[in-house]
């Protein structure tokens, strides 16, 4: 048997950048985490101790903090193009670049141009693959927690030996939503595809009368995909933050859906893609990292 | 030399609940996480496993739900007076109770009245420590993390051997606030008074010009005890959330205060008390749990 | 266009189940971690809302403690097996199941039988996907921290306009070692393999001259695969956490590899898998979430 | 009214500093996580925005490098007791230097001289209080998980209203030991008692029949002060990490304190000190932070 190198990268996580744009006495700040992935032509890298193809980490963040100076920061997915499309254009082993952004939000506290708190709601992502002849953008968010106090069902599953749960057409249903969705191309309106789809992913959440979060999710894609036409797909990770209805018998009191123990763990997950049928599938590779 | 029992305590923490109020179809939700500690005449609990004095944490817990549902939970607060006041009104051993609780805010999703999205801003904080003489109130906030791009300055400081800090009229002043303040007295209306400091911090992180993290607190402290005469007392920590100017001169750039490295560690802690000097302070004990 | 449903998946995350056997005055425990992960013909759930395929997360939850009983945890990749092909075989939409594993290990505390110590090392994981035609069993380890405080060398690597970063022939290597290796077969002596793999990469980041984290990685599997003739493939995720020199010059002091500032953020992250080349490789997809 | 300034300290937080001294071809590692807190005639800076009086926090991080380099590190204590002499005496407003030291402790890997893993068992700690009058230095140690599969009892307690916690005469006890010690004086073989009390908290907690965690703690601290004279005092706070046996019997399965479902929260937290009674009580506030 001979043992060989596969699949590899190698890269810089998590540089964060800051980047203030004044305009007299208004600025505008946009806060980003970037990480950055290469791959390429770096077997002597892993197999001889050769680093003659191996940019440093060092200068990759040091290109995302001079990039920030030298082109601005339009949107994570425009800075994240740039930068891919940077290290496969000059360095000449590198094949493939991924750019991973996640992009914290802040609102402006209106007694000045230039004071901010943090919006912590959710955090913004976007995942570029760059190689010479494709380039995919995928958009994201996480951690975007919301709840239906009803509208809820969940019954009519199978029973199997170790089932105990009760059959229920009133729940609390919540989540964290991660979603990440496909752009067909390189050019969008990113912040306001942004918002459209965090829009649409919160109103569907809220209006769709669920009889499981898998619907309940497949409903968010799929409207998701009516209302921007420039999307080809788009992924969902959904715990089920359990919120479990207390039994107050015990203390003579009825729980009329009003007290909930919020649950930590364990959690269901649910997963799941809604995509176009007339689009060809992305390679899975790139998806992952 | 004889070993003796010092200062004790024990009680559930983390009790995680979530009460729904319907009223048609609108609901409310309040979402907390409740921590008890109760200290009294345990000796014998901690020196002998005589457990006849120790109502167990687990009672503690299903209280927690209980009087969610008997008494609904108009406020941290109130929820907290309410609980502290029971545990040492009907267990006999019992002297002190304290009751910690974070409360989670949610917004409407306005298309139902039932569904709702977590707003991570900040974290409201309560802390109630109730005797049969005395009964405190302790309201505050975490994480409320705010940045102002200009209007900070720090200089005049002393050099010493090991000094090498460059003096600046002009940085990022960036912090996570963590504010407790101290009502005179046990009736207030809660949800107001936290919302109009939560508005002052803001409002004066935001308009102060900084010669220091340590002026800017003690002027938001100030401003909070000048508009709120039921507070006798608030106490800060808050870290000063470093953000370097990166040094873009090797790649031939400039960098007028645009592009900024944001650091985790280390950082400096800043923490600071204001109080009113008319009123007696309070006792050092109950602040610390 | 149509839309309709892609790769999905559901199932009960972090189950936590904690096993004792006793013999007599000797226990053991084995503590777990359980993520159980479905997938078939589900699009009924997802797009209709009928439940009648989706056996209740809570139901999986229930197998893991009841299988704990009736099988015992011989290890976690046999607790794995077990579960993934009862969920295969009992439920008949399901074609495919994932169960990954997390174990913590204790240490006993020698004065009982019956006492223990977390060993807080690593994290053991194991990752078993099965579905009729074919089973995969790939174990690992996570946050295996390690330092080399010599040996370690970085130079003669591209220096393109924005490398600053200065050559060396000693540094401190540190990283958190991520690791997975994919098993030939679904039969072996799995905590005697893990103990044997864990020692090779422990012996392997010691003892080598490290010219790269790289180099370092690919020597690491290659070792592994030497040494374990069942391994077809292990993959690292390999964090370079930087010990940066600290410049003593301001303060008239020298540095001789002494003194050494442990930086969080950004690190470099490196990558890479080392495979047998006369086995087919896996398919990618099953390597994934 | 009058609004003042009341307690007030800053400093820098969590300077992580790695120390290698070389013997050779032996090394050895110190890795430490330093805060420093000062506190003295600050009011001009918080209340006039003059710097003055207030040394940069980031001269405190140098002070801890050079330090490391002109003094080594000889234990956490020492070196906190080092730095928190240096601030009072070189900087005439501080009166009081807080300095907090965790340590994360590395056992070699025996291959070379000079290679470590972490050992991440738990994290020791010590703070040291120091003004021109006195002294204090308290070691402790976080995270020190252990677990009795049997020997813990607890029954006999109050049953109110919410009462429905059932009696057991054998159930699984676990805790997350965080302890704090004080010493009578500023002399100690650091090393050598930690490494003694350490002991001695595993072996009273493995070999102690516990009728309640309450009891357990008790006995520890007091076995502690028997073992080691130069010690006035111990506080612990331990979470009891409830193992809820799970109810097997609707799948027609017994258990017979075998499958225990770990539970994150919420959790009991039992506090408690032991001190001897023939020393002065340490002043409140310098325990507190």
């Amino acid at each position: 048997m001979t043992i060989v190198l596969g699949a590899n990268q190698y890269g810089k996580a998590e540089t964060r950048v800051v980047r203030v744009t004044r305009n007299g006495e208004t600025h505008d700040i946009r806060d980003l985490n970037v990480s950055v992935a290469l791959a390429g032509d770096l077997e002597r890298v892993y197999l001889d101790g050769d680093n003659a193809a191996a940019l440093p980490t060092d200068s990759q963040k040091n290109t995302v903090f001079a990039f920030a100076r030298e082109h601005g920061i339009a949107s994570p997915e425009e800075f994240g193009l740039l930068l891919a499309r940077h290290f496969v254009a000059s360095q000449e082993p590198i094949r493939r670049a991924r750019v991973a952004v996640e992009e914290y939000a802040w609102d402006r506290v209106p007694v000045t141009g230039h004071s901010f708190v943090r919006n912590g709601t959710e955090t913004r992502t976007a995942r570029i693959t760059h190689t010479a002849g494709a380039t995919h953008v995928v958009s994201g968010l996480k951690d975007l927690v919301v709840l239906n106090s009803t509208g809820s069902e969940f019954w009519g599953y199978p029973k199997d030996r170790y089932t105990t749960l009760a059959e229920t057409t009133d729940r609390i249903l919540a989540t964290s939503v991660t979603a990440e969705w496909r752009h067909e191309g390189t050019d969008d309106d990113w912040d306001g595809s942004y918002a459209l789809v965090r829009e649409v992913l919160l109103e569907t959440f809220a209006d769709t009368h669920s009889l499981s979060l898998q619907q309940t999710l497949a409903m968010m894609g799929r409207r998701v995909l009516e209302k921007h036409e420039g999307l080809a797909e788009i992924r969902f990770a959904m715990p089920n933050k359990h919120h479990f209805l207390v039994d107050l018998e015990p203390f003579g009191l009825d729980n009329p859906n009003e007290v909930f123990y919020a649950a930590d763990r364990p959690y269901g997950l649910i997963e799941g893609t809604m995509l176009r049928d007339d689009l060809p599938p992305a390679e899975e590779a790139w998806w992952t990292s």
